[in-house]
């Protein structure tokens, strides 16, 4: 895409009114618009990393054997009345609207109830056991504050994977696998290094569940890891009960501590849900069981916003080459036509090798505009054209992480570019 | 995908409780799941759909230089008041709800605040203008009845594109080319031969627009059309004046009427929405000017619906290959191990072409419920393959939309398949 063209501008101050870094950067480069507290729209750049965040879980997950479905954000009140979570008192953070015939509607805070009450039209037997659906789908949390930026939203969008089961001991099995997917996932994401699967307690339904926890001065959470065994544990869950119940012999492991976000969750529902909604089928006996399910959740804007907090430097932003909006940034210092033809053959030639170019063509920019604003987008590639790099038939290459520009010819561009590809 | 994986199944009957043919037929084939009334989920087939046609959108709205974004649902009360539109007076189909502290929020029943919200923060100069920027997001509707299956939805997705310029002069000129890009659009998603440019009058800061309408006995819009020169009028709007104001001479035209569906719609929204919201532009002296305003609409589960009212028999559903789930059907009626291998290998074969394969691998199912599920779903390509076709060498081939099937080699079947990719 040609950046003449991007109707999003970079914006020289950090705007006011955002204490999360993640926003800040974000809004200054012109991914996001703050609609309200909590509520962003997601500009051409930042529906990019979305999409690409999108297209990895969505890889994986396909992979794994899950469908993919669309639910829907406006609920009925009965579905949550049957698990009893319409009454503020159990969820407080739901928003409620009404039809013009005044009948109440919840606005998907979650959707355990209506998935299940789908799967109830298509469970009857042990037969139809296991499976495994998930959405990309709106949830609506009607928080007190919400001042973490894109980390936490009254509205953003979740991957809620929802598994089924015949029993714990089915349900366990997929529960392990998708750890090692989740964790596929996150590596994918750019993430790897500094994700932690924790244990923690908290869920009604089951003693333990499992956190993916990221490191950063960020967090809201505080984990205790070992680094080299990779294993670590909420804080607030950190007891000698919980190495008793996993086996553990505390002595084995070095604890560090550090503040951490949680990019992702998995839980064991049990059969909370289905006895609620009367999702059942009958075993090789015909005898009638609740359905045992699972749920399997990841928050995009958060692991976006994450991946912000952990990939800045006092310039900008430093995507990952994963989740990055584009591959390259193509940069022309040219003026005169003869030149800007010659960039032009090059930004069609990337394109022509399915690379993802955002190429600044604008004239009306000093180099050192460009540049910082560059900084400021935070692409991986960054390839310089000056009259100089075309005189010598060379390209003036840099990453964004490193500091210092290297010359090279087209193909060897293209090899270090086509690497991640 | 293996249908024996798939956990939606077909149901022998029309889900009772639904007037509208296209909810009938996508509920008994498991494409959708009704949440309540106008309120639909998509499962793993419909979603399928989804997606088909917002890629067919979304690939001619780059070509054409439009940029893609995604606002949000909850939306400020006050950039509502800022146009006029909060009151229930004015818009009397509005989903509101509120925050914990008791600030008022409207659900998105459209974007046109906002998007100009967002561009006061990128447009001050001419310079910045022309430019287009779309979205598929969720609109909440709060209509009284919904009766019309997923063609009229409380909640459902549209594209809306919005484009801003100097002047009704530029947005005139991508007005037309918007026309044609919208004919193409609806071309490519197979319903290019029932469509006509409509015009309309109707909205109140033009005189005149322009729907897409679908002849279809389902159609809420009766238009009369020309056939041959494809000039059509919605009938509501059909007056000598109309013929003068667009300088055509009435009797040059012969025009039948019939039913029809609006599954598209494109406005002129002047300076209506830019005078509120304060969205200017300075141009070449420093004078400032409103941003003159266009919106281009799409309803893509009404595209979906439109398309199953006009493709479907006594047997079921016909997609058109450009928007069918999947492109093959694979129906195997095989028993043995070493038959199943063989079918199992030509799956894999196909999918090794990227052609989307739906492959009935049950075992337990009656070549016949095989037959008539499969007419259900409506896949465009059957290939059957039995113990005998396998001793034979050969592959029975049956399109949905014809009578007969077929024997061929595997090279002729890949070159009929492939022909629509």
């Amino acid at each position: 895409m040609k950046q003449s063209q991007l109707f999003t501008k970079i914006k020289k101050e950090i705007p006011s009114g955002e204490v999360a870094k993640n926003a800040q950067l974000l809004l200054q480069a012109g991914f996001i618009h703050k609609e309200m507290a909590g509520v962003y729209s997601f500009l051409p750049l930042g529906l990019r990393v979305i999409e690409k965040i999108k297209h990895v879980i969505r890889k994986e997950l396909n992979n794994a054997g899950c469908q993919e479905m669309s639910m829907t954000s406006l609920q009925s009140k009965d579905i949550w009345k049957k698990t009893g979570r319409w009454s503020d008192d159990v969820v407080d953070n739901c928003f409620k609207t009404s039809l013009k015939n005044g009948t109440e509607l919840g606005l998907a805070f979650s959707h355990e109830e209506p998935v299940a009450q789908i799967m109830a039209n298509y469970v009857h037997s042990y037969k139809d056991l296991p499976f495994s659906a998930y959405q990309f789908q709106t949830k609506f949390r009607n928080e007190l504050r919400a001042k973490s930026g894109i980390m936490r939203g009254r509205e953003f969008l979740m991957k809620d994977l929802y598994s089924f089961h015949v029993d714990k001991k089915a349900h366990d099995e997929f529960y392990e696998k998708m750890k090692g997917v989740y964790m596929e996932i996150f590596r994918k994401l750019g993430l790897g290094g500094n994700t932690y699967l924790t244990m923690s307690s908290g869920v009604p339904f089951s003693k333990y569940s499992f956190e993916f926890q990221t490191i950063s001065e960020a967090g809201e959470d505080v984990i205790l890891f070992d680094k080299e065994k990779k294993v670590a544990i909420n804080k607030d869950d950190f007891s000698d009960e919980i190495f008793v119940d996993f086996g553990l012999n505390k002595d084995d492991y070095v604890f560090e501590e550090a503040k951490s976000i949680e990019i992702g969750d998995i839980y064991s529902l049990g059969t909370k849900y289905s006895e609620a909604i009367d999702l059942t089928y009958a075993d090789a006996e015909g005898k009638s069981h609740p359905v045992f399910m699972g749920s399997y959740g990841i928050g995009v804007p958060r692991v976006m916003g994450t991946v912000v907090e952990v990939y800045n430097d006092e310039d900008g932003i430093i995507w990952p080459e994963e989740v990055a909006p584009f591959a390259v940034h193509l940069i022309s210092l040219c003026k005169g036509d003869a030149e800007k033809g010659v960039v032009e053959k090059v930004y069609k030639q990337l394109i022509s090798h399915n690379i993802d170019v955002l190429y600044d063509d604008r004239s009306n920019v000093s180099a050192g505009q460009k540049f910082a604003e560059s900084d400021k987008i935070g692409i991986p590639h960054r390839v310089i054209m000056s009259p100089k790099t075309i005189a010598n038939n060379t390209f003036e290459y840099k990453k964004r992480s490193e500091k210092d520009a290297k010359y090279m010819s087209f193909d060897a561009l293209l090899r270090i570019i086509s690497k991640t590809y």
